[in-house]
């Protein structure tokens, strides 16, 4: 529900059923996709106030600023909504060169070859050692 | 649901409860997100086995072959999936240069700015001319 606290452009955005949008974060330089996760009102509203990103984690229900256990905060240029209004596009700068907790670079580490799911991206930091 | 006919690794992926998964199309060449759709089993298999983009239309509740009324096809050259298994990026040789149906090239042209969505990318191609 919108109150008068909130902009009025969050109105713009075709929540889901669950009140949720899809959103892509994208490195401002590289182009390299980073990660999809899933936003609310209150989390887009944050992102675009603060300029980091905040998202709304599924598992958790709860807002998940993006970094608050890793450090690896996503420092946001620019926030796009496409044609439909349903899908959010962040182009980011990522704080430590890390979106994925798997400690890679990019979430989209596995690539379809040979009928299988191959993973094509190096560990750039144990996970251990991000989240320990 | 999976049978004989289908790839194995189709299973590795985690399908919502609509039994879809949202696929992301980038351009292979400049890196720019294109838009997002969404797919189900069918979808990402032939998509797999024509190396062009075949989504899933929520609205219509069909296969779309996209491209199919604009010839704006997608050639595929590389197959993604994320960490968690539930979003898949196409990296796609856009024919036409068009991907959106409104006749840009990409479906994010709008950008938030001074609390507004605001269109900053160019009509391509009038609508009227691309499915008239």
């Amino acid at each position: 529900m919108s109150n008068s606290h909130e902009p009025a452009w969050l109105d713009d955005v075709k929540w889901d059923a669950q009140g949720l949008v899809p959103a892509i974060a994208q490195d401002h330089q590289t182009g390299r996709i980073l990660m999809m996760a899933w936003m609310d009102r209150e989390a887009l509203a944050l992102t675009a106030r603060q300029y980091t990103a905040v998202y709304y984690s599924r598992s958790r229900q709860r807002l998940w600023p993006k970094g608050e256990s890793s450090g690896h905060v996503q420092k946001v240029h620019e926030i796009r909504l496409d044609c439909d209004a349903d899908v959010i596009v962040l182009s980011v700068e990522q704080l430590g060169g890390i979106a994925c907790h798997t400690g890679r670079e990019s979430c989209f580490y596995r690539v379809l070859k040979d009928d299988q799911w191959r993973s094509v991206e190096p560990v750039i930091k144990d996970p251990k050692d991000i989240y320990g």
